[in-house]
């Protein structure tokens, strides 16, 4: 039944991606079949295709980076170590969020980094950062530069340069124990880079985001990220044993004994301080026996409510396998468009046939040796006894395991065809999942049907806990010619003040950077806020790290009232 | 098999435990026969038994609350729930350390609290702390009062006057949601009567520490606490979904939406705070179904290295129960010496039949339905194979359960027999765990051995994680007559010292309180205690809240080269 464990093996690799969108441009292969018809019956016709501005033209600012700032740094990292050609600014301009891809593609880059600053190791790390408040320049740490809520965009908040300080450099596996299934990377790993690395050992880190093949292991941990497996591996914060970090105020280590009562968990202030507080440099992770089987398996349920039922009952009955994804009816009705033809009328006959209508596609996945496998996968169909689900067979399962990670690129794809896609994402508790999934789908249908370009919106489950679930909103509409951001922060404000005003987290694995910053007073609080003011002024007094995100500055005009977007011209 | 799970439905109890030791005196049933001399064997002959003065002649100092003060907390709280009365004060007047109980029962409560004061609601507490900023009166939250590391100590650090602001009256369930598998508590809730109202909807928290009678929920979530089946329900860091907190600031709530990247976890800022940034009033747990059955097994290990590797095992396998707990070599001796005579005979020759010499008692403990405890228990089994256990059967372990907050009790009779026992727990990897339980026990016996009173000191494994786990030291000797503080003291420090110099924590579940305030430096660093001042200083400006606890003073004669010791008159 399950197949060998390959569909995370992907092949490393160190390329950057693309300036003006994700990866690598050759791995496009275009929309798929009936995709452009299937779309203009539900958003309208699409408009005449876009392509980006050549590389040349795009615009970056003058570099602000003093003779004696720029000499400190060398003398630091070396001559090789600090870029500062147009090429290497442009693609440190910011992370991969929809406001970032549409200004990168047409020229926009005037924030970019005056330099970009590669460190060897930790020590190099720390003496930058020393450099950098000496002369008074913003560091914005890089890493996979995959954020998609603009944690990497170069917000200068003052300061008189600005660099981003890449730790693609630092991509060591420093030390693996076996026996406590730990390891400690460096920050600069890619994803498939510490799976090869692991695999030497018979390990595996289990985090697998959708940003897999270019995110890095520091970046991870930065951002609080949860990947596809995670119900099965845990969360990254599940997976954080110790850390190292390099902070303007010198080194801090956390992470003791394992488990420990001596006091708050300072990896947790850490876990997720998005580069604000200073740069992991060293990660003891928990890792896991590397699966020698996996096998996914597709069932359908009769509507997105009761396969959320479906879900709990198996996280309640420790039944949950690693992998356990729900898509909503307009989700279901879409990947059951791009099957297309034949195939897609004789599945959906089969299912009418058992009374449903409007299928939701829930994908299982379990891995792990085959013994296991087999165990929690017939623990898994024992659980799944009684509840309204049709299984259809391996097949469905085995074909979002293979473009598990090709999400991105069909982005660029749309955006090619003038088209708007965008994701959020949050959580909330099981019973509160229905009403935040009807707020939210209508906040972003009304908001884009009153501007004249209705939207598909896709939902799906893809992290059940015992109490509650993450919804994963997917929204595609056509650009508004001239305005695409208005649009977009008009769409992306309605839905997070529904998410706000059904108690949920503003962000279950996305991270805050720019685009959630101001609704941290919600999610937090004010209390809350200060106090990670007041980690920040003791650990970074002089405000260089990574400014302007995660928290909103108290007395900006930015501040919660407007909720401010991402810095750069207006769109 | 099975047995009806009810080892830990303990009849709750509102009543203050007695001022000198633990609990209801009443529970206590002298030395276990044999005792005596089996100790004397060890340690020496003891000396005449002492018993603590009477409580009339306890000394506490002159009430230093004025009269403004006086009213102020009065019209928050009402007359009836100000209490200052010469008993109420000594209740209050610290936890129940091995110093504690020193002090205590040769009359010392010098520093004992100006006043009780009893909020009723979480509008009360936030009043309370708003009187005590304006008045300048030091808060000591009291919630059990369970403390063995004095954190409910009364360090007044220069402020006017001190109250124990005790959260008993606060112990409502406030709301459940068994869909979400949540429970909303206040603080003063006690083990047994939060386990009584979750009962009624068929949940349990699982929370079961030795203090369980008598510690209250919010006392296990301020100190980080683990219970004794906490490898099944997890530690209480792990349970925590949201928590409200009143602040001298005002109100901190955190945790929304169940899992999120938002930011750094201020959950776990306030998780093991113990009261230095305010009082949780409200804290909504992760809850489970209440187990119908339990069962505990015994097994015995050839040694207790063999039985450490047995539990990382059973942990690899994802095979460990509920509860897991190995015994070393003297602390398995001791329990046998417990048993005694001909049935301690004849099992010491079962096992020598089996090659097992010096015996590790191993006990395990599965809860749940039957039919989960059936299918764990054979998981377990399954993973004993091949290694070098042997089964002792059902009595054994259920002899553990039934005796298991027993604990504190013994500490009593030993005191009264002028011997001191104390205890000690910390954590730290597998791969480090044979060289840190040979370090611990060294200190501890060569300390007290050059000082003429040699110790018996035993451990145990009680909690295994995928990396690691904890270990238990109990040590054991006889007082020295006027010097019982030094000579405790003095073993106190060459074991935490022991634990620093090899990267274990300093605590795993007892917390920091006074007791390890001194060796926080070694845990998160000087940075690490900066990030916390940075959030004390934000939520908590003035400083009242529970003064000298947790954070080392950088500039008080008591820094980490000194390794301070708790406040009282000289020993």
């Amino acid at each position: 039944m399950a197949q060998p464990a390959r569909s995370t093996a992907v092949e490393p690799t160190d390329a950057p991606m693309v300036w003006h969108g994700w990866g690598d441009p050759t791995q496009r292969h275009g929309l798929p079949a009936g995709a452009r018809s299937f779309l203009e019956a539900r958003i309208g016709p699409l408009g005449t295709p876009r392509t980006p501005v050549p590389l040349e033209e795009v615009r970056v600012g003058p570099c602000a980076l003093d003779t004696a700032a720029r000499a400190a740094l060398i003398e630091v990292v070396g001559t090789a170590n600090l870029l500062d050609d147009h090429r290497s600014r442009v693609e440190h301009a910011g992370g991969k969020s929809y406001p970032d891809l549409v200004r990168r593609r047409r020229g926009e880059a005037v924030t970019a980094p005056d330099a970009i600053v590669r460190p060897a190791d930790h020590g190099q790390v720390q003496r930058t950062l020393e450099v950098c408040v000496e002369h008074r320049i913003a560091v914005v740490p890089f890493g996979g530069g995959t954020s998609v809520v603009g944690g990497v965009e170069p917000e200068r908040a003052g300061f008189e340069a600005l660099i981003a300080l890449d730790v693609g450099r630092m991509r060591r596996l420093t030390s693996v124990e076996p026996g406590d299934r730990t390891a400690t990377f460096e920050p600069g790993l890619r994803g498939p880079q510490a799976e090869a690395l692991l695999a030497e050992h018979g390990l595996t880190l289990g985090h697998f985001p959708q940003s897999y093949e270019y995110a890095t292991i520091g970046g991870y941990v930065a951002t609080r990220s949860a990947g596809q497996a995670s119900t099965g591996y845990g969360r990254i914060d599940d997976l954080v044993l110790g850390l190292r970090c390099a902070t303007p105020r010198g080194e801090l280590r956390v992470g003791r004994g394992v488990a420990t009562a001596a006091g708050p968990d300072l990896r947790a202030l850490l876990t997720g301080s998005e580069g604000t507080l200073g740069i992991l440099t060293e990660l003891t992770l928990q890792v896991h026996p590397a699966p020698e089987v996996e096998h996914h398996e597709a069932f359908v349920a009769p509507s997105f409510a009761s396969g959320a039922a479906t879900l709990r009952a198996l996280v309640h009955a420790g039944a949950a396998p690693h992998v356990a994804r729900l898509s909503d009816e307009d989700e279901t009705g879409t990947a059951l468009a791009q099957i297309g033809g034949a195939r897609a009328r004789a599945l959906r006959a089969y299912l009418r046939a058992r009374g449903i209508r409007r299928p939701c596609l829930l994908v299982l996945g379990w891995e792990g040796t085959p013994a296991q496998v087999a165990g929690e996968h017939a623990a898994t169909v024992t659980a799944l006894r009684g509840r309204r689900v049709v299984g259809l067979g391996t097949s469905a399962g085995a074909s979002w395991a293979a473009g598990r990670f090709r999400g991105p690129y069909l982005r660029d794809e749309l955006l090619d065809h003038g088209v708007m896609v965008e994701t959020l994402e949050t959580a909330t508790t099981w019973s509160r999942l229905g009403a935040l999934y009807t707020a939210v789908r209508a906040a972003l249908t009304d908001t884009l049907r009153r501007r004249g370009t209705p939207p598909l919106v896709l939902c799906h489950i893809s992290h059940v806990y015992p109490a509650g679930a993450s919804l994963y909103f997917t929204w595609i509409a056509r650009q508004e010619d001239g305005a695409e951001l208005e649009q977009w922060r008009a769409a992306k404000h309605a839905a997070s003040q529904a998410i706000v005003d059904h108690q949920a987290t503003i962000t279950h694995h996305h991270a805050v950077g720019i685009d959630h910053r101001d609704w941290m007073p919600d999610e937090v609080g004010e209390l809350g806020l200060e106090a990670l003011r007041g980690v920040k002024d003791r650990l970074d007094p002089t405000g260089i790290m990574n400014p302007g995100k995660l928290l909103p500055t108290p007395d900006a005009p930015g501040g919660p009232a407007t909720r401010s977007t991402p810095a750069g011209p207006p769109g």
